[in-house]
């Protein structure tokens, strides 16, 4: 095959031949299709998209390119949930340790932040001790003995997605749904399961701000899962404000210890459980997991996992044993009125700028900064009520994310008031 | 500046800010941005094209890459041609000592064939010991001698240019206008004339098939060509059927020698009259060029050239001097009519696999190969009359090529046959 008229038939618009895609990334792996070919096919597909049939050559030669754990017929279920990204959203944290303890598996491999967004490894590697590296065999063996486990990605499980990744990051292909859904769907195959269920994200914070092109993004997931044999729902929802009202690592540990306890923001504990029944079996209702919440039950299933992972289960009782920063400052409203908007994007950043992220791929987080939100939209406040606590590493470092806070913040007239989005806009399953 | 946001912003259609493309393409230079992200970029512009200022960046940081030659303020006006490449296109052989003999000088600087068009430079090898490979000093010293030189791309002039079209070339990135026109003029602005005719071919065997694609990318090289001080007009000539009758290098020398003797296929003398006409002062008058060639001064400057230039001059008197293939076979007519076609693409390809050009970049070129034909769109032929003479190094290779020519060549009924298309179809100027 002539690699360059493969890049031209996709330039074109022309379909490729059943197994021709197959064969380009073969040679990409073997080192044989260099990575400014490779690029440049990427970014054809960004303008032309992918055929169903090269859709499914692609996530399917992406399994192929490393190990599919075999998690065994026996046993119950395994199941796993992916979000798109989004600030302030810790319902990872939560999900996997509700649903090991309602008799599922989850083995779950997640992620670090990326641009303005949270990660969940970054999340869990703000408890003091924890591991998210664990090899496959400790994996399974955690996953066997706690019913859940949360690692990062392994070097076993699609490589080939690990390279495209690199590669698209650097070269403006990311935001290609084609791309976006076989990294995705491949990963979560090549886990083993059999339930997945996507929250695919839309709004000011989300990487696809509009719902129609999440909606999109959302079938064509759940349809890919599908012809791989992997039952899969997709929840669209907002995020136009963070999630709950926390956003930093440590911080966000602590608020989903407050929602495993039966507390914490109503927003975080619905979406977590509106996820979570997707999971269930019919029978099982959503009162079911919400008791599992409230009867500590499953934040005790939390400290079974922190304990096997190597970190330090007593912050499960008590938030002080998690990283904290130095400087403190409350943000107050400066006028009266009525919460008309909070951007997560702009929060997000944000937070970032504070430590809590990356700017560049080698820099260190920061476990201890973030924010609290005292106020989300729709909230009343008085002239002079706290909005936000900034928690800082440095004076200069707070007194800069006060400024961005300001700016996120919107406090507008009681009457004019933006209606609310719904959290969650819509459902996608396969169609049958 | 972040350089994927840079090729986001141009995947989206966004306008690049002055002098951001340049600070990327030096980079570029400077090894400090990957080739990878490059070939994005590329294909980002094949789909989302320049703007004018951003291509006046381009083409003039590729000028910036390299030495721009200074010819002179004293002596006649520097003059070049350039083709945008068809089958049987000997042009060149015999405008550039035309135009020296017409009191002009002309520095110029060809490219070899590729795919299934021919290239100057592999004609000229085909001369015994002509050298094409010569330094600038050199090529200066040819040029104040004798009028004319004829060389290869230095690697002082636009290096840039080698890198970005050595990297088009595998991914998929050759056939985007501004890329084309930018890669042209800037290379023609450095070699130091002052007026430039471009030969811009539509139809079958050029590589822009459409004529009004072939419209846009001369009316993007004239205007860019403006912009940098450099005259410039356009022809839009048809390639449906090789241009005269003699298609590979030796055979195409003679054809060229044939014409610089006042003789030669009328096409091939008609438009060498017309791009020469393009480049000379009003009061010069196409018969008087036309004099150049029917007088021999012309033909005879050709041989001063070839002399200076190591090759063997005799060549214009002896076609017998120019390298010849042991296997000749000639096609004939299986039925009588008016040929209807030709296609100049199906053929120079034909010429190819004879040896004329090449299939990979490593391959040597056969000097002697080629076709002479004998019978062109229009022609009534009878049966069993000679359309082409097979040149050929082996008895399969004729074998291979007498039923490659017979597919390209398309005798029909006297009545049904189609008009031919004019030979120049259009003129385009800078305009005022």
């Amino acid at each position: 095959m002539l690699f360059s008229t493969l890049i031209e038939r996709k330039r074109d618009g022309a379909p490729l031949e059943p197994g021709e895609l197959r064969v380009f990334l073969d040679a990409y792996m073997a080192g044989e299709l260099a990575d400014y070919q490779m690029s440049a096919f990427l970014m054809a597909v960004f303008f032309r998209g992918l055929s169903d049939g090269e859709l499914s050559e692609l996530t399917r030669t992406i399994i192929d390119s490393g190990t599919r754990l075999d998690l065994g017929e026996e046993g119950p279920p395994a199941v796993d949930k992916h979000s798109t990204g989004g600030v302030g959203d810790k319902v990872s944290l939560i999900l996997a340790p509700l649903l090991a303890e309602a008799g599922l598996r989850v083995p779950m491999m997640s992620g670090r932040g990326l641009g303005h967004t949270g990660g969940t490894l970054d999340k869990l590697e703000s408890i003091p001790g924890f591991q998210v590296r664990v090899d496959l065999d400790r994996f399974r063996s955690i996953l066997d003995d706690v019913g859940c486990a949360m690692i990062g990605q392994t070097p076993e499980i699609a490589p080939l997605d690990g390279r495209l990744y690199a590669l698209r990051d650097v070269t403006g292909t990311v935001p290609a749904i084609p791309l976006i859904a076989s990294s995705i769907v491949s990963k979560k195959v090549a886990e083993g399961i059999s339930s997945l269920v996507l929250d695919v994200k839309f709004g000011d914070g989300a990487f696809m701000p509009d719902p129609e092109d999440a909606r999109e993004l959302a079938a064509v997931m759940v349809g890919l899962a599908a012809a791989e044999g992997l039952r899969a729902t997709a929840l669209l929802t907002a995020m136009e404000a963070p999630l709950g009202r926390k956003v930093g690592n440590a911080l966000e540990v602590a608020e989903a210890v407050e929602c495993l306890q039966g507390g914490g923001p109503s927003d975080l504990r619905e979406l977590t459980l509106d996820l979570s029944a997707e999971l269930m079996p019919d029978d099982v209702t959503r009162d079911d997991l919400a008791s599992l919440l409230d009867d500590g039950s499953a934040l005790a299933r939390f400290a079974r996992l922190i304990e096997r992972q190597g970190g330090d289960p007593s912050v499960t009782e008590d938030a002080a044993a998690l990283p904290s920063a130095p400087f403190l400052r409350t943000l107050e409203a400066d006028h009266g009125g009525v919460v008309h908007s909070m951007t997560a994007r702009a929060i997000g950043l944000a937070a970032v700028e504070l430590g809590a992220g990356r700017r560049r791929i080698e820099d260190e987080v920061d476990p201890a900064v973030g924010f609290d939100l005292h106020a989300k939209p729709g909230d009343r406040v008085e002239k002079g009520q706290p909005l936000a606590t900034i928690h800082a590493r440095t004076e200069e470092a707070a007194d800069r994310a006060s400024k961005r806070l300001q700016e996120a913040v919107m406090v507008g007239p009681i009457g004019a008031a933006p209606p609310l989005p719904p959290l969650v806009l819509g459902r996608v399953e396969a169609s049958a």
